[in-house]
């Protein structure tokens, strides 16, 4: 037998995008059948390298349910253009197919009124739906979940509930159909089954008996970073989302959940490079909206910085009567501020996976000390030979390895130290920036640097 | 109706550690009774709150298969002292009852001479199977997938096949089934459906019609991040991982892929951070482990740094007759350092998403430098009324924030270029951390400085 081809990375597209266009122009109609077999994921990256008068002839000749998963999984700006470019009914028509929870998406990304024009076009049942899911913040529980999911009251035997799923499933497609739910009289969620565990129980038992009771959920308030936390501790595939009097409103998947966990990874990585979170990907970002987010930043850092200035400006005798101090400024306070970057990076992250907590303060002090003190002890090794090979004679290589092992102790300590006070004070640890950690470090080094210096040469 | 309590976090644990302490003491034969509808990784973080020897005896106490739901739950460095401390016929009888996934987990993370005692106790097929399992690299799609899954022939219909998985489910768990694999005569994989397309399918169709014939898998190869980015690209809830005659050898399901995508981002925050990648938690990597991983980055950047000394040596007149130049240099190399550090972590992470791929290089080299444009004559003014305040005259004070300019240019092209650039070589792009650039940019500073200053003001 012949082997399949070995699939290293994705599995390339049956069609791609110059067999597509031909085909678009000679004969459209053929286009959904030659692309079925196609993972709508692979036809919306072939439709993304088209141009856009040819992704729209693709959504018009697909059928409307196969049109609704390539826009799902196209880029943001360019689903946006096309709905903005088709009437209100057409963008309804695709718009009704898309699951709920990235139909509002889709409607979230578009201007206010454009929405609402297309909602407006939408079945009235659906459009409820949809007004709803779109009151909630969109980085929450609420704002992620989908509200297609199967429940089913406790009363029910395991055949009965089996034969509704069947229903359900051949009725549409219902995304979240990983678990069944079971409800008591009054609709408030009782238990979990996943559809494996249906399929494994005895035909007769009762729901209420074989249900598991201990059912994670959350309310729609929820933060998607702690639904990404409970999806990932109890290994999940779908978080059941309540309301006050604890009935099911939706369900949170698990490909919502990973992108979810994505984007918080991608504002916590600007966040330590001091950047303030963007909202869109780097290209979609606005040229403005990036200098802002910058700006800031680097204005607070620029204004910390300059005390750097106030205190070389303090000691300018010291400095006049030893220019050779000046060449080591720069040596010094980078070492500071690289440790202290490590260190800020490592306990900030620490603090994000739970691997380190506010009472563990103590422990990572000691252990940031002793990190200090070995870094800082070779480095100020290297250091002194360095100074005494530039022949500024003992006494500066020594000034000089002093102060090392002085500012590299100091830099692990208050990059260790800074991410958990701000933790205990409410704010995101994050906020401890690699330049953030050096500019403060930078500032403390110059002062250990000149008085070590004034105490060791006997300068004024 | 009273409605059911908000559940505002984690659901809490139902009993909490004194009480299943005083349950051990007293009426340990009632444990599992008590804990029954606790999910395994609320029970493993009571455990983890016990004296050892209570754990052992909690495991003990509780059915195998419960007690290795919460083995696979519990924290690394507990579950190793566990499984050191129990005969390795004990051992041997907790990990037979994980999934092969987790027990190769187990495994590896005992001295090899123990894993193979316990190896050696289990029933032949799982040993063979684990041994197979422990060939494969940690992070690639065979070190992290479960040899648990469902296959069925092509051959059957909707109904023999849900008959199939019914028997299979009822035989044991099966961690994968969320989806059925189709295979041909050969057992190569052909086709895949979800439990949820499979109850939805009409009963007398064969599989091989009603199957997906396009089905994302993997090799056993295949890196960790590649298979997390295959799971989020196509909303996936599992991998198949085939060997080259195309059968299916093993299932990566999204729990996994979930903690693979977290470890993955550790690793990239700490490079991000000039640190080697930790491989353990931080408290339970070595201090000295530690201390080598961040010496290593620490030294190369402190060489790297020393350029500015030498650059400052070569000044050293021009610094004697303008002493006050020195005050600006820490503010200038940091302000080149931070815009830098941002967009290097812009670019590294815009990178790993996807959001800039090599083609983007000159559109990123065009934006970067209007980003410097920018904030480098937003610093530049703040800069220029600084020295103007200092009282060190319009001249000095020129030359602050025209080199202030330059520099931020400088720092945000190198900073963006820079991970590009690994890129293309072949290199991790996430190397180009924040303090590696600021280094670089350091040395560019200080020679960008002196000459304007120079220039400016008539200096030699």
């Amino acid at each position: 037998m012949t082997p399949p081809p070995r699939k290293e990375e994705r599995p390339v597209a049956a069609l791609i995008a110059p067999d597509i266009l031909a085909l678009l122009e000679e004969s459209p109609n053929d286009v959904a059948a030659e692309t079925e077999e196609m993972h709508a994921a692979d036809l919306a990256d072939v439709a993304e390298a088209l141009p856009i008068e040819q992704v729209r002839t693709l959504l018009r000749v697909l059928p409307a349910e196969r049109a609704a998963d390539v826009l799902e999984y196209l880029d943001e700006e360019l689903r946006s253009e096309l709905l903005e470019q088709m009437t209100p009914a057409q963008a309804a028509r695709l718009v009704s197919e898309m699951t709920p929870d990235d139909r509002v998406d889709a409607l979230e990304e578009l201007e206010e009124e454009r929405a609402e024009e297309i909602l407006a076009e939408i079945a009235p049942e659906a459009r409820r739906e949809t007004e709803k899911l779109l009151t909630y913040a969109p980085d929450s529980a609420g704002g992620l979940m989908t509200t297609e999911f199967v429940q089913v009251p406790e009363t029910l035997t395991v055949d009965e509930a089996l034969a509704s799923v069947r229903r359900i499933a051949r009725a549409g497609r219902r995304e979240a159909m990983h678990a069944v739910y079971v409800t008591n009289e009054q609709g408030a969620l009782r238990g979990v089954m996943s559809l494996r565990e249906l399929l494994a129980a005895a035909e007769g038992t009762r729901m209420s008996d074989v249900a598991w009771e201990e059912v994670v959920s959350v309310p729609a308030t929820t933060d998607r970073a702690e639904v990404a936390r409970m999806t990932s501790e109890y290994d999940l595939v779908a978080v059941p989302v309540i309301d006050d009097a604890g009935r099911v409103i939706g369900v949170v998947t698990v490909d919502d959940v990973i992108d979810a966990i994505v984007e918080e990874q991608t504002e916590d990585v600007q966040k330590l490079g001091a950047v303030q979170p963007l909202e869109e990907p780097y290209f979609q970002a606005g040229f403005w909206s990036i200098a802002r987010k910058r700006g800031g930043w680097l204005t607070l850092l620029f204004i910390e910085e300059m005390f750097t200035g106030t205190a070389l400006r303090h000691y300018e005798s010291t400095l006049a009567g030893a220019l050779a101090l000046t060449f080591f400024i720069p040596l010094i306070i980078s070492s500071g501020g690289n440790s202290g970057s490590q260190s800020a990076t490592l306990i900030t992250r620490a603090l994000a996976v739970g691997d380190v907590e506010m009472r563990d303060a103590v422990r990572v002090f000691m252990r940031e000390l002793g990190q200090g003190l070995v870094l800082g002890a070779f480095l100020g090794a290297i250091g002194f030979g360095r100074a005494l090979m530039w022949g500024n004679g003992p006494d500066l290589a020594w000034v000089v390895a002093i102060t090392l092992l002085s500012v590299v102790i100091t830099g692990t300590v208050v990059g260790a130290m800074l991410p958990l006070a701000f933790t205990k004070l409410g704010f995101d640890p994050a906020i401890a920036s690699s330049p953030f950690v050096a500019s403060l470090v930078d500032v403390a080094g110059i002062i250990i640097y000149f008085n070590v210096a004034i105490y060791l040469l006997g300068l004024t």
